[in-house]
């Protein structure tokens, strides 16, 4: 088993990552007082909510079972965990416990942040996406109707447990999704680790255990190491958005579940990649190798064939990103060289997108 | 015009008492970039809006009107906030602006809180229990069906402006509300304050400037001191709750809207006054001074008559003060003596409340 730290003053909060730490007593360590409340989906819970339940020993463990679906991700679901919490009467020393995927980690957690002012939680997170990306560092949120994450708080944990194990279980196209995360971090600032992955790539699709665990590690450590620079994201961390603008964009024009996250995100850093190569930014060579990566992981590279340029324009207008009117994006230098610029003409963007995708 | 800091570090603010601020430049001082959104309601809106915008110099500033009423702090009210940032496009640089009364802070402070993860706010409260209590503090919150302020934040404003003149519009009742929190902080710990508003309470009452500007710059001195000491409430800050656990049960029992929450915490410290006196804590005398000061300002004394014991004590089970199914309660050792304890008998509770008012 491996421990790394985020490093966060007072939040900070070890994550572990190995075998079979679901049965193990990491989860219950962490719960501080007698209540505990875990949040799962239909998905997941009938898969490992039996296993997680056995290695607790809390005085009063009650369970909250959602849809699943990114689609569910938002007020009137995340309600449901508030309704249960009060008619279970947890009080402010309760721990919400978030078994699943990004989806039940962001809602869990933003429930966590929000009952009663705040109470603590700990990251169980089922999928590869949510392993190395959506679990460490306290980004919870739920979507609203015009654009992603746009309701949430910064609430870090008390724990991640990652359980590599569970992964066993992932369908094909989710494990896909969540590689396309771990390609990010080299893409954003660690070449050695995108070199090691192009090398790996074949025994990373088939999850060969002993590259799997150092693919995980490798994108935590990457990840934490951000989160501790910016964590509220006043800077730096927003070079975790690479490929997040255009991604998202996918995202809400096709409606919420339709693409996955991660799919999203992989077709998005194809486009900051290309952008970026238009711009005279990056070496076309570079933007290459992201993208012959990114289908080696069986990842979409090209946005949906009926998406025009004006879509992504409009639905990039609300991103995040945003400041004051201004488009901010992250693109790129070159491989592991990301940044976050506003430095291009509008025009530049607008003429590109009619270009890639008609107007 | 008085200026006070609350001393929270890099979330310091100030608070700023004085007549006619509203048409003033210490609002649109704090508002950082070119959007701003005010959120007030159908009440306050038509009586002050126009004053706001007019001393506003802002390139995009929205509103957004909610229905005036304890019965709206709720989520769905609060998704109609969120609707109108998103509609029109508002980003991380935004500043909300809480115009109304507590019910208006606390729903625009919490949107603000959750809003792309959060966002500046600023408090321009119009009621005596807002400009007193509940803008200065940071805590922000919607009601539960089954308990209030179940759902919330701490996000500390930008700055609190509190134009006394906007209480000579305020309704009887609603100003007697505020006085109730205002006698409040004499109860707590500063008895000097509490022998002053016995002095003055019938000038306070007849909204004589000088005393009424004196009460709430006293008030929010007091109140700022508790928050600097104890932000997120993990001790002292709970004194500042002094009536609200047995207040919220009748808010909660009576329907949301039915009493005024000052009413209820009028009466509810007068019920921790007595139980405290029934502990043998307290001199029977100074619960008297409370009663008799709280009568002066026209304020209910005594429970709803329907509401029996079983009632108050199945309201009071899911309140925040609860740690760990232990009810933890303010009580009294005398005037400007509160203490919060968990150290009394369960049953000299259940036992007083049925006395007290019938099982």
């Amino acid at each position: 088993m491996k421990t790394l730290e985020v490093s966060l003053g007072d939040r900070s909060y070890p994550i572990y990552i190995g075998a079979g730490l679901l049965a193990s007593d990491h989860v219950g360590r962490h719960v501080r007082a007698g209540q505990a409340m875990v949040v799962s989906n239909e998905t997941v819970a009938p898969l490992y909510l039996e296993t997680l339940r056995n290695a607790l020993d809390v005085r009063q463990l009650d369970e909250v079972i959602l849809p699943d679906g990114e689609q569910y991700k938002d007020l009137a679901t995340l309600e449901r965990v508030f309704d249960a919490l009060m008619a279970k009467r947890h009080s402010r020393t309760t721990t919400v416990i978030a078994l699943g995927g990004g989806v039940i980690g962001d809602m869990a957690g933003f429930a966590a942040a929000c009952y009663q002012r705040g109470v603590a939680f700990i990251q169980v997170p089922t999928t590869l996406l949510a392993q190395v990306d959506s679990s460490v560092g306290g980004k919870t949120a739920v979507n609203h109707p015009r654009g992603k994450n746009m309701i949430g708080a910064f609430w870090q944990p008390q724990a991640v447990i990652i359980d590599t194990d569970v992964l066993a279980t992932l369908p094909p196209r989710e494990y896909a999704a969540g590689v396309a995360e771990v390609i990010k971090y080299g893409l954003i600032n660690d070449a050695p680790f995108f070199q090691w992955l192009a090398d790996n790539i074949d025994a990373l699709m088939a999850r060969e255990p002993g590259v799997l665990a150092e693919a995980i590690e490798r994108s935590c450590r990457d990840k934490a190491a951000v989160v501790a620079a910016d964590e509220t994201e006043q800077g730096s961390r927003a070079l975790l958005n690479l490929g997040h603008t255009f991604g998202h964009a996918i995202e809400t024009s096709q409606g919420y579940g339709s693409w996955l996250h991660g799919e999203a995100v992989a077709c998005g850093m194809v486009m900051a990649a290309d952008f970026s190569v238009r711009l005279g930014w990056m070496p076309r060579a570079d933007a290459d190798r992201a993208r012959t990566l990114l289908q080696a992981a069986g990842l979409p590279v090209t946005p949906p064939d009926a998406m025009t340029a004006g879509e992504f324009l409009r639905h990039m207008a609300v991103d995040k990103k945003v400041l004051d009117g201004q488009l901010r994006l992250v693109l790129m230098k070159g491989i592991g060289e990301a940044l976050v610029s506003a430095d291009f003409p509008a025009q530049a963007l607008s003429d590109w997108l009619a270009a890639t995708c008609g107007e």
